[in-house]
């Protein structure tokens, strides 16, 4: 699983000299690659959800911004490309995180070295994120081995947090994948994620594509599972973690989290340290993304023939509102999976976790 | 408000000497009557949600029966469209407590007499399913009454409970529209309710044709707006409601509850009490109905030319699974608001609103 760079959510081309992605906007109707040449190509591709999921969106933008360092070197140039990418999607703190890394990389280069820098850091932080999923995924596989099940374990997510999320492997699924080449009889259960249907578009893509069981339900449904026995666990992503333990995820998180601890369901969130906002300390300073209410009001998808087409859910003038992510504290959460291990949800399994990152520096 | 009989869900009509209802399954974007005229008619009605919504459910098998007993007053045929109307729907209280409230009003005639005295009994229930949803709406206003709120009194539902799943003011809506027509300056959170959007489809139609300010959001949003501090009340129906205080309602119910809870947000279930089953000890007892998977993995709406279109959500393929309802712990409902005034979700709330009842009757 994995072994190839064949098929990847990005990837750097050296002979274009560009970056490729698979357009997520398409799926699960079409696969369709596609090249980001500018920067606004770059920042067009995050903001439209062509490429989403915190840790690709922060190596989506470290490339586009060592795109734009190698048309112009300078430090006015640096700061401009740096904003306009920071703007493109406020909740995630992979985004900020990896263009300080740019940042750090080429600051104190002369500004025609700065280019060839930031993409070398860029080439690095993409291998860097396969081999910190690759762990997350075996460190969650230690927490699902100690989970009693019957015939099969029943591991639910929300939202996309697989390899179209990151480079490989993915957070939350990264583990799924790893217990399922270990052997264990995986089903997973797939929450549609309205309203842009994460779930439904992408996690049962990648898991039809990867042969591992899965059954989309719509969102509701949730706790009702669980009431009926039928979740073993619940196995999130994360779009920035508060130092308290506080998890800010795609909208709707915060409920499974609800209805798994009022069901005995452990709740496990699957994350990269660098998601890990080190200067926030509590879920209620994260910005909650608002997108566009026609994300609610409007849905797409492929008629009888196959055609793409969008269709209109609501009667015309209805209001809608559309935030992106919740919060779910993190007295909520069973544990933290990271590359380094895991961890309690609390400020003391924070503060364990940041020594061993410096540590370990 | 509902001063006329003009818009109802579910009219007699003598001249035709059938019933007329609006076919929910096209709302909001078409608004068409139709007539059910064989009991082949009803069934399909019901079964295919054309007309749903517990208590309506259960008027439109009376008048079902009725006509089947019109036709053939025997008790064989008696017995057999008995079968055939509860067969329609598994979940919801009143579709059998309709059956047997004409059951008991024919079973002592004769054959040829049955019809006609069905028909009466028929109509009598659905002018009093109007009294006390006029009732449940004033009981529900004196508990509005009593919350504090900003600009707005902020009122979350779920599905719809309104005048379309009733005959005229609704349940859940019924304090609403009294709220509004009493002043208070009312805005009401529509979650649309996947898989079949009745809070898109059909609250947010009902309440922009009474001019009431609404709001639609993803099902998912509703922990986040109670975080947020938006969100003064929940106020739901219910389809079957048992002895201990359980509420069985629409799927994604007991998210809401959860969420309500966890953030001191009063939760509130409005019903008639011919949606209690009094042989139910709990919810566990309560059968969940399982939708056809189609319902998760396409959707309906209408295309920018405004024609209806259906389009398939999934890869072709993906399985799905569509459990319908789930049940609310009792300890999450704040109040049970009925036509005999207001009670706790509670076995000994059940017993005093049960010796209410039989002591008015």
């Amino acid at each position: 699983m994995f072994s190839s760079d064949e098929l990847s959510s990005l990837r750097w081309d050296p002979v274009r000299g560009s970056v490729e992605i698979i357009d997520q906007t398409l799926l699960p109707h079409t696969l369709r690659r596609c090249h980001l040449d500018t920067l606004s190509d770059f920042c067009h591709a995050i903001s439209t959800m062509q490429v989403r999921g915190a840790p690709l969106i922060g190596i989506a933008a470290a490339f586009g911004l060592a795109r734009a360092l190698s048309e112009d070197g300078s430090s006015k140039n640096l700061e401009s490309a740096r904003s306009r990418l920071l703007g493109t999607r406020p909740t995630g703190a992979n985004l900020r995180w990896a263009l300080d890394a740019i940042c750090a990389a080429v600051g104190d280069l002369e500004p025609d070295r700065r280019g060839e820098a930031a993409l070398a850091r860029a080439i690095a932080m993409r291998s860097e994120d396969i081999a910190q999923c690759a762990r997350i995924g075996e460190h969650g596989l230690t927490l699902l081995r100690r989970i009693e099940f019957g015939e099969r374990l029943n591991i639910m997510t929300h939202c996309n947090a697989g390899w179209l999320a990151t480079i490989q492997w993915g957070t939350a699924l990264a583990p799924v994948y790893k217990a399922v080449a270990a052997g264990i009889p995986v089903h997973v259960w797939v929450s549609e994620t309205r309203p842009r249907n994460q779930g439904m578009n992408l996690t049962a893509w990648e898991l039809q594509r990867a042969g591992v069981p899965f059954t989309i339900v719509a969102d509701n449904s949730c706790g009702q599972l669980m009431r009926a026995g039928l979740v073993d666990c619940v196995l999130v992503g994360s779009d920035r973690t508060a130092t308290n333990g506080d998890v800010c995820n795609k909208i709707g998180t915060y409920l499974k989290a609800l209805s798994a601890r009022d069901n005995g369901v452990p709740f496990y969130v699957a994350l990269p340290e660098s998601t890990i906002d080190w200067n926030c300390p509590a879920g209620e300073a994260i910005p909650i993304e608002e997108r566009d209410p026609a994300e609610v009001l409007t849905i797409a998808g492929v008629d009888a023939a196959g055609e793409a087409c969008e269709v209109n859910l609501a009667a015309a003038g209805s209001p809608a509102l559309n935030p992106a992510f919740d919060v779910t504290p993190g007295r909520l959460v069973d544990a933290l999976v990271t590359e380094y291990g895991v961890y309690e949800a609390t400020p003391a399994g924070l503060s364990e976790l940041r020594a061993s990152v410096y540590g370990r520096r």
